[in-house]
């Protein structure tokens, strides 16, 4: 019956006056089976229309149950900004944003009704305009990508970018999207040697235009932290928990995004936040003992990484032409194995092959190295007799370490030493990415 | 000095001596810089013999350092054991004990000194006596492996054992190695539909002969949650926290391991446990809703998996031959993306070609699947442009799915019916394996 009543309703001549009701961008006030207020933006389906709400959340409603929609306010999307000129203040350090893309710089793109990433450097700055005087800052465009897309020719960018800046800036903020900023973080960590300057990574896991972001707040802190702080070396900048009050200051080859939305999605694995920073009383807490800035101290710079590395992730019953198919394509493999290193090698006809093309992969130069799927925790080859047997043909267990990390370690060291000298590095802690202290001890850690 | 000292001491007698005073097994007293009492093993290093102390840990000492060993007790490994007969108590549940290997049913082993799964059945239900006084307790042997080596026609294995002895037991329960248990789970309830009885895993994070061993405990919980509730279906039991006190009742689509090492390893992700168990007081609390035994209900088993799925876990920087390699040889491939979904398929002449080759092979009749390596939350091709390209081209995204779960449900899926069924299927709650009611909804969730 309510169907029908519908269907009287909805002639051609008011679906059409609807239609031409809004523009993209308007705050308006639908009345559906229930009223709902927000900025309107298209939707994927044409047949849906799409509301953020003011808390942040969006919802879909569907066109044909669409009673009515009231204008509240038109969008201004297309008003020019006008852009201030601030002067140098000589009594706060000088800090340079450099912007790579992701949703920390997002906004709704009312085309596609979706999020991309385009806001300009200046937006950036714009949207948090307190930073201006804890600091004067400066912005560099080196790219405008979501982060699944980075290569390492853009992390060669970023080096470059640090590199012709460390002695001209007090610290750098790298705004960059949340999917890959732990593997940039470390690949940063590996590739800028004592550096004599804060190199913080900042994401934001909310669009900007969101009601719920945390880009502002990750920001302030990350810029809060570099002022009020001697920290000097690469970390990340990101809420601490899912209120907005404290951001963590994170380490940059210990830390993973572990959840697809939260706002405190990153966590240090195996590790604890290097810092926590309230960005509303400039308060710094310092949870382990950190690299301060020396006088005489100059970074070195190693940006090559190789890109003969891969992750092969193991499951049950896998194939052998997988193993194949990676020691011929790659030079480094690192294996995200089960529990403490098991992959299947050991028995059938199909795992012993598995075994015998990582045995003969190694004796050709290549290196095996062992992370666990598990995430927290570490692997060891003295457990069990089977993870013997590939320690035994040189596969190289990497304790506490990462898969992500490792990944960026093989292929940054590939991308700069030997094969023997990658090798013996790999298990040495170069930027607190393994607890040398607990790698292969025969005890288990509660 | 000191090395002199010792060179002195060390004749070539006193060394012949010091070997032949002690046999793998035996309990002794070692004095080397310090004093340790232990059970001592062969170590891997022939320079280092191994200790393991009551505490459940090892250390290893280097023969060199030993100044004396002596027995506290021969070791009784060789004796045989005499097993009772136990008769059946009618008012008792029965319960079947199958055995696949893996640490629950471990022991070190003295010649490699490594925990390897040699238990007998009989063995496994004599570490725990008080089960016998809780159901009669039958044990079938089925494999004898650490989980790493599974195979799909190890879960047929098990499948048939289950549908033979589904009406004649009240209860299975199936000994684990802890690696892929997970896996097992999901495959089993996939397999085994509308289960008229319960079906528990159980596995042990550390050897049963070890003093911090948690087989028991969690055996004799499983045997607790069966004699004492009304629950079936597939579950997991392992210890709720790392005190020996509590064990969860885990979903079986919904649970990762997430430690190489704690017993508290297994996790429900995006999910609770099913209940928990007090295995002291045989406490059962359940913390939802849960399938009951039905006078009439019957399983039925399809226990086929297709070979044809892989799991294809992104990074920065990946090879396009290696997105080729999957679309050729297999037929349905899970990515393992980042964040909401993301892969490298945008930006870049490398990237597009991924995305190209992901186009054509599921335009050509393959299924690709997308989960998140975040783990926790859930992917959606509704936030940004990005990831509706890649809905756009069929991909399908598996909301709060587990990478590890959505692995086996293809698999099983491709194994039982056709790919547009098993597309269709693949985003269906079919066993509490996804969140239908937040799925692909344009909000986000703390």
């Amino acid at each position: 019956m309510k169907k029908e009543k519908k269907t009287v309703k909805k002639s051609s001549k008011e679906t059409h006056r609807k239609k031409q009701e809004y523009s993209l961008g308007d705050k308006v006030k639908v009345i559906a089976d229930k009223e709902h207020s927000g900025i309107i933006f298209e939707s994927y389906d044409p047949k849906v229309i799409l509301l953020k709400l003011d808390s942040g959340y969006n919802i879909g409603i569907e066109k044909s149950k669409i009673k009515s929609i009231k204008i509240l306010e038109k969008t201004k999307y297309k008003e020019e900004k006008k852009l201030k000129t601030i002067k140098e203040n000589p009594n706060l350090k000088k800090i340079l944003v450099l912007h790579t893309g992701g949703t920390i710089a997002s906004k709704v793109d009312y085309q596609s009704g979706a999020v991309t990433a385009r806001f300009s450097v200046q937006d950036l700055v714009e949207m948090v305009p307190e930073i201006t005087s804890m600091a004067n800052i400066q912005t560099e465009l080196i790219a405008n990508m979501m982060s699944e897309d980075m290569m390492f020719s853009d992390y060669k960018k970023i080096i470059d970018t640090i590199k012709k800046n460390d002695h001209k800036f007090d610290g750098i903020i790298i705004g960059h999207g949340t999917d890959t900023l732990a593997y940039t973080a470390a690949a940063l960590a590996y590739a800028c040697e004592d550096l004599n300057i804060p190199v913080i990574l900042v994401g934001s896991q909310r669009s900007s235009d969101r009601g719920s972001s945390d880009a502002n707040m990750n920001l302030l802190s990350a810029v809060t932290f570099i002022a009020k702080s001697d920290f000097v070396g690469v970390a990340i900048c990101m809420h601490n928990s899912s209120n907005d009050n404290i951001c963590a200051i994170l380490p940059p080859t210990k830390t993973r995004k572990m959840h697809t939305s939260r706002r405190d999605a990153f966590k240090a694995v195996n590790d604890t936040p290097i810092a926590l920073v309230n960005p509303k009383t400039s308060e710094i807490t310092f949870m382990k003992n950190h690299n301060k800035k020396s006088g005489h101290q100059r970074a070195t710079y190693k940006d090559k990484f190789s890109e003969e590395v891969g992750i092969l992730k193991t499951h049950p019953n896998m194939k052998s032409s997988l193993f194949e198919f990676y020691a011929k394509n790659y030079k480094g493999i690192v294996v995200e194995a089960t529990g403490l290193g098991h992959m299947p090698t050991n028995l059938g006809k199909n795992n012993l092959k598995n075994y015998e093309i990582l045995k003969k992969f190694i004796k050709e130069g290549g290196i095996v190295v062992i992370t666990s799927q598990c995430i927290y925790g570490r692997v060891n080859p003295y457990v069990y007799t089977n993870l013997r047997r590939l320690f035994d043909i040189g596969c190289i267990f990497c304790g506490d370490m990462l898969s992500e990390t490792a990944f960026i370690k093989l292929s940054w060291l590939l991308g700069n030493c030997k094969t023997d000298e990658a090798k013996k590095l790999l298990v040495r802690n170069l930027r607190d990415d393994i607890n040398e202290r607990t790698l292969y001890k025969e005890e288990f850690v509660e």
